[in-house]
């Protein structure tokens, strides 16, 4: 399915005004005393708050009004059957537990989908003010009325790269070992940013994430501003990264591969 | 050394235009294309940029105009000698691997010390926007022109406790060993954000942080802000934390003796 200008004018119009109402929501709840989470896993420590079930309510209500035929997959209401053959993809607060430290590393994801790879994506901070949208070939940081086109950087070999992840808190003993075989090869690397990381590749401070345990509403948000952005994002076999699961985003294709084989020792 | 209402007024407004100065600096190279980082360590990876170096100039700049009898302690530029009993103690951009990948949560720290324990401090984020800053009874975070005063949270057993940390990256084995008995028995543990982690333990967001291998620039400007806030910073062993080393900072007194308790358990 290829959209024509007109509706890549109302993805793109679309997409924004349902971070706006979601980042709206979120910044309500954020810091607020009495902000309770609730605990959505039986094994660990999975929060979810008021803010990410009123912002995704705030996401469905424009949606019902304005796209009644699209489909929705949200974190906390699920999936939505549409018959337009849009689909939007929404983590209403991705980082949910850096939410509720109050730190500025949780985000506003939203992602258009036509079936495979999402064509459109955004990561929302609304404290910190920052937008990153991308898809249709364009891709933009949005800040205080001002926009700066998005573009990775170059990185030719690991030892000058910038590695994040949210490791060492998610991950298997089987993924974290592959992770530190990429670790122990790169210049620098950082922990515990969730989707703020994915802007930073975009943004061509970052040149690698690497995570495991993904869902897609975690991903196809910042995977279509990385692709926009010029970067690289697959599972840790190369495959599509939209299904989630073993993610990992590079901004220059010569360390996304490196750090492939590095995840992969044995292929 | 007691300082009169004047005095504490002065100390106040230097301490902001400080601030005010190294954020000026340090927003101009912030995510600038071309920003290099030279390696301050012979063993491991500590970097500066021309942004910590020009911001504790002009630190330093005005100190010389304004309170030239007054000693420095910089990261950058080491101790400089006063005679008025006032020193001043700098850190241009505490958490400068953070500065250098574009993330938010680095911050310019100032503290002002008659001798012993910090009595003034502030951790400034200039990109977010935020000031905390505390002293002579006074704590609060300055944003947008407005100010909300700052106040830990009351937390009574580590299991409710939100701990945070930059370890995995900084630490001995005996210090993770000791950190991870702490981390074991939290409710949420969170990495990486240098001082950031101390503003949100003023702001009332998270209980703990623990730490090693800490310089007193990086520690005085955090330790005034979470004291006037109502909370606890020291050592280790629960001894004064001005002078650096490894530290624990905590909103509740509670749940201070009961981390004091696990980093020391042969005590």
């Amino acid at each position: 399915m290829n959209l024509n200008e007109a509706d890549r004018l109302t993805a793109w119009k679309i997409a924004n005004r349902l971070a706006d109402a979601a980042g709206e929501c979120c910044l309500r709840y954020f810091r607020s005393a009495g902000l309770t989470s609730d605990n959505k896993s039986a094994e660990g420590f999975d929060p979810v708050t008021v803010a990410d079930r009123s912002a995704e309510e705030a996401v469905r209500r424009i949606l019902s009004q304005e796209r009644p035929s699209d489909g929705i997959l949200g974190e906390e209401y699920g999936t939505t059957v549409g018959s337009s053959g849009w689909n939007w993809v929404v983590d209403p607060v991705d980082g949910t537990r850096a939410f509720i430290i109050g730190a500025p590393t949780w985000g506003v994801l939203v992602a258009l989908n036509l079936g495979d790879a999402p064509v459109l994506g955004l990561i929302d901070q609304p404290f910190t003010g920052e937008r990153f949208i991308g898809g249709f070939g364009r891709a933009e940081l949005h800040r205080d009325g001002s926009v700066t086109a998005l573009r990775v950087r170059n990185c030719s070999s690991l030892d000058s790269a910038v590695l994040m992840t949210t490791f060492p808190e998610v991950g298997t003993a089987d993924e974290r070992a592959a992770f530190e075989r990429v670790r122990d090869r790169v210049k620098l690397t950082r922990y515990g940013m969730d989707c703020y990381a994915y802007a930073l590749v975009a943004l061509g401070q970052v040149d690698l994430v690497i995570e495991a345990g993904l869902k897609p509403y975690d991903i196809q948000g910042p995977q279509a501003v990385i692709e926009a952005a010029g970067g690289r994002v697959t599972d840790w076999q190369g495959g599509p990264a939209h299904n989630g699961g073993r993610i990992l985003a590079a901004g220059d294709p010569a360390i996304h591969s490196a750090a492939l084989r590095l995840l992969n020792p044995g292929t």
